[in-house]
């Protein structure tokens, strides 16, 4: 399935036009930055790289994409076949996936002629604005839960297609396995899931329900206590599986005081081994909540497929500099409210004695060697070729190493300014 | 492409458990529906039944899909032989696209064996949550907008398929285009778009952009002119493209002020056709703070695809009824929270003497013709075969009827209570 038109059609007429007058083949660097974070907080965590990489390798503008562009008149004919042959030749630069990021923070520079780059834009942003806006709410929920296993289970609450990327997203930031099996599939990730409510209320009695669960899946399963009654299920269900039951869950009402209550049930029922998993409604704060609760799991939906709160992370993907007389000129739009920097970036983390992040460091114009932090932007593709393909395991280590290197107020839950401030610095100055 | 992974795991698992306990043969009724509005909503639309049907056609366990639930031995060989077989063979009612709803309101009942409909369950809430929170977003815009053209243009704020649902649902909504070129493929919706800031910004000045864009695509073109100074922008665009320019855009700054600066200077310099669109973070409130503005369309993104503060509609797909010894019986879940309403459901619209609606009607159990209202339920799928299938005009017309038919409070930007409310009528009283 071609990527190519996943696209706003300004981009294909923005073509045209250079191709007419000349300027499609500038030099032309092009960067993908926030503005600012969501309001409140203190960071965000890059993800979807590595889905945008498979995803320009598929920008082809095959016979259906073109047929489509040359019956509705969107570009003519010579735009037409400049598109037939396009293949990205230049050079990108970006933030690996479970980076954090911070206002400014230059996650992506494309570097080519301004055609074949400007192309790009709407599939760049598409994947990275969605996936980091999941990853970036998922880091807190990871940090809230205090090493307690997370779940992703939000896959009804999203887009069908958007729900796979959720839960590889989840998955960078910490989360440990997903409900959505072509996650699973495509992506490798771990999937669970044992039973809903519909599977209680199919049988004539709840207790047939939990025999014919465990006679399927194993002791180990996971059974769903509250259809009816918490207590009674409870006991039904050490009932039937025996003190080796793997799980229960609890997916409504007040989850704190009914974690205890049913723990105190499992271990005076001799189940101390059961786990207690809970997954009704939970965000950041509700499982931060429960850290006093003897919960051993959290089941996480809705708030983590819509970002919690912050659905998109407002990436933009500017012009910064282009070609002119054979050098490299720095541009950026004027407008008051929509200000970008202009010029190549290059960036760098700053780390304090402590080994704990001090200061975004965003350098203009030749690069640098970082003094006192670590280099951030890593080559993805050059001359066109990929060159960076790492596994979802080594992004997730990437977003622990990196949360845990920043200022402790970073993994506060409260709303909070960036952790650490951005600084540009013109010419390694 | 199959859509059968796009499926949470415990939708296979509950289906391997009642195929060995023999209750997976049992009849089932499912509902979908909203327990409540988003806070402060006074109606939602319908959108992504369509989508929904196209989806459970390819809904076919293949070769890839069945190697990885045998590889991963997430459930057993003879639910795997099931699955292979897999086809859904009952029947399927719904509200039809456009439609508005309100809390409980039925949105599709999915009748068949509990197997053949338990497994659809992710499935159509994905697409309808995710496409009605578009929709409903989108409604209140179009009504804000008071008959200027809006058009769609958020696909870089949210996953790129996402974005080519959130184009065909604002469209059933009431946009009159998108940007996303995908959208205009596959559902034919109208595409838009001329050029961004970088265009301005590869040209060694303004007025080469302008004369290049218009060169191109013809003096008809949107020039957009809040690169550098609105002014001196505006005053080129002209005197390139003459008083026959097509449209300017602005996207940035104040926008009522700049409109009105825009227009009184186009009309200045005889330009009094050049429409004025506005753009920059626009949502439902900003548009309604810009009706006594002279803007002649509006650009909406960010705030449509994300679903303007409510990006999912949170309904959801609970077994309200099953067969026990040759009857139907009503099932409801009992946890004080999360209640269900057991039961067959049909529905209707109560219309009052002035043709403004007035109640939405739920009955439960046996169907009873509407007495003083229109019947909302259609027919979808009969014993399997798709027996609806509508253009997006259509769904388009009905979004347009159904919002006029409301009482005048339910147009209103401002926090309310649901327009109508819900009653439930028990066996056709």
């Amino acid at each position: 399935m071609t990527t190519a038109l996943l696209t706003d059609q300004y981009e294909l007429t923005m073509l045209q036009a250079s191709l007419r007058d000349g300027t499609a083949t500038r030099r032309a660097v092009f960067e993908m930055f926030p503005r600012r974070l969501p309001d409140g907080r203190r960071y965000g965590i890059v993800a979807g790289t590595g889905r945008l990489l498979d995803a320009i390798a598929e920008f082809r503008f095959d016979d259906a994409a073109l047929g489509h562009l040359a019956e509705h008149h969107i570009v003519d004919g010579s735009t037409l076949d400049w598109l037939a042959d396009y293949r990205f030749t230049g050079d990108i630069w970006g933030y690996p996936e479970g980076e954090a990021f911070f206002p400014g923070s230059p996650l992506l520079i494309v570097e080519g002629t301004f055609g074949e780059a400007v192309v790009l834009e709407t599939l760049a942003l598409s994947i990275l604005n969605h996936d980091s806006a999941i990853a970036s709410a998922a880091s807190r929920m990871i940090t809230a839960a205090g090493g307690r296993p997370c779940i992703e289970m939000g896959s009804r609450r999203t887009h069908e297609r958007a729900a796979v990327a959720s839960a590889r997203a989840a998955y960078i930031a910490g989360f440990d396995a997903t409900s959505n099996l072509e996650a699973g599939r495509v992506h490798g990730i771990p999937t669970a899931g044992t039973s809903a409510h519909a599977f209680t209320l199919l049988h004539d009695d709840e207790r047939d329900a939990f025999a014919s669960q465990v006679a399927s899946l194993g002791r180990g399963t996971t059974l769903l206590v509250d259809t009816y009654d918490i207590e009674t299920a409870v006991r039904a269900a050490v009932d039937v599986a025996g003190t080796e039951l793997g799980a229960v869950r609890i997916d409504s009402g007040d989850l704190p005081q009914l974690a205890a209550q049913v723990r105190k049930q499992l271990d005076s029922l001799g189940a101390t081994k059961t786990r207690v998993i809970v997954t009704s409604d939970l965000d950041e704060h509700a499982i931060a909540a429960l850290a006093a609760a003897p919960a051993d799991g959290y089941g996480v939906g809705t708030s983590l497929v819509t970002g919690s709160g912050h659905p998109t992370c407002g990436f933009v993907y500017k012009l910064v500099a282009r070609g002119a007389d054979g050098d490299l000129i720095g541009v950026a739009k004027k407008s008051k409210d929509k200000l970008s920097v202009g010029g190549r970036k290059y960036a760098w983390r700053r780390i304090g004695a402590a080994g704990v992040a001090t200061q975004e460091v965003i350098g203009i114009g030749e690069h640098a060697a970082p003094r006192d932090g670590r280099e951030l932007l890593v080559p993805l593709v050059r001359s066109g070729e990929r060159v960076f393909d790492e596994s979802l395991e080594s992004a997730r280590q990437r977003r622990r190493t990196s949360v845990e290197e920043l200022p402790p107020h970073a993994r506060q839950l409260s709303h909070g300014e960036p952790a650490i401030e951005t600084t540009y610095l013109r010419e390694g100055r």
